[in-house]
């Protein structure tokens, strides 16, 4: 179901968020239902806010330095099913529903389709 | 089962790793078999290295600017199952089981205990 859900954060979660040097936050996406780890972005306040408040994952590109609404070119988006934060506010975690043919621009399920080592298994 | 499981990264795949400005790259950590996200920590090229050797999530720690051997106060210790890297190596993804209570110091199961929005679910 891609529908969106989105999620009203109190102002007391939200400053528990801890942002790094350069106003970002490190956010883990996993999938809803499979629970596999989809990729790794960063957000600044923002775009935390933003993906709350549209149930849509965006994020904070380093290397483009925008703005980046995942899926908004690709048609790949995701939907924000829950929202999480860490012990220390240093990071965060995502879990959607992926739509399309996945997480990366690889085509691949999840980003993190490669494996260290011969005996590893891949997750793709 | 708690036993230590060496994984040989080639060359190649060692240099597919992108650090940071401060020589350091995140790596989230998922239970093997529940796919629970534990946490989420950094490593350097040191660190990433002895992780592999010894089987046992090593990090460094960006506040006590030291080599953080995860448990080795707590007892809470992870070992390594399988190691991934993402689409452009800026990112690792380490699956492993957790002895002991649980990833985090609070003594919950997982650093993202925590939820924003009344409507969202916990991970605890």
């Amino acid at each position: 179901m891609t529908v969106a859900t989105p999620i009203t954060a109190s102002p007391e979660e939200l400053a528990q968020v801890q942002y790094d040097a350069h106003g970002l936050v490190a956010a883990v996406v996993q999938e809803h239902g499979s629970n596999d780890v989809l990729m790794l972005g960063y957000m600044n306040a923002d775009t935390l806010r933003q993906t709350l408040d549209t149930g849509r994952m965006t994020f904070w590109s380093r290397s483009r330095q925008e703005v980046w609404i995942k899926g908004e070119t690709s048609g790949d988006r995701m939907w924000v099913r829950e929202a999480h934060y860490d012990c220390d506010g240093d990071a965060l975690l995502f879990k959607v529903e992926q739509e399309g043919r996945g997480a990366c621009h690889t085509g691949d399920h999840s980003c993190f389709h490669r494996a260290f080592g011969a005996g590893a298994q891949s997750e793709s």
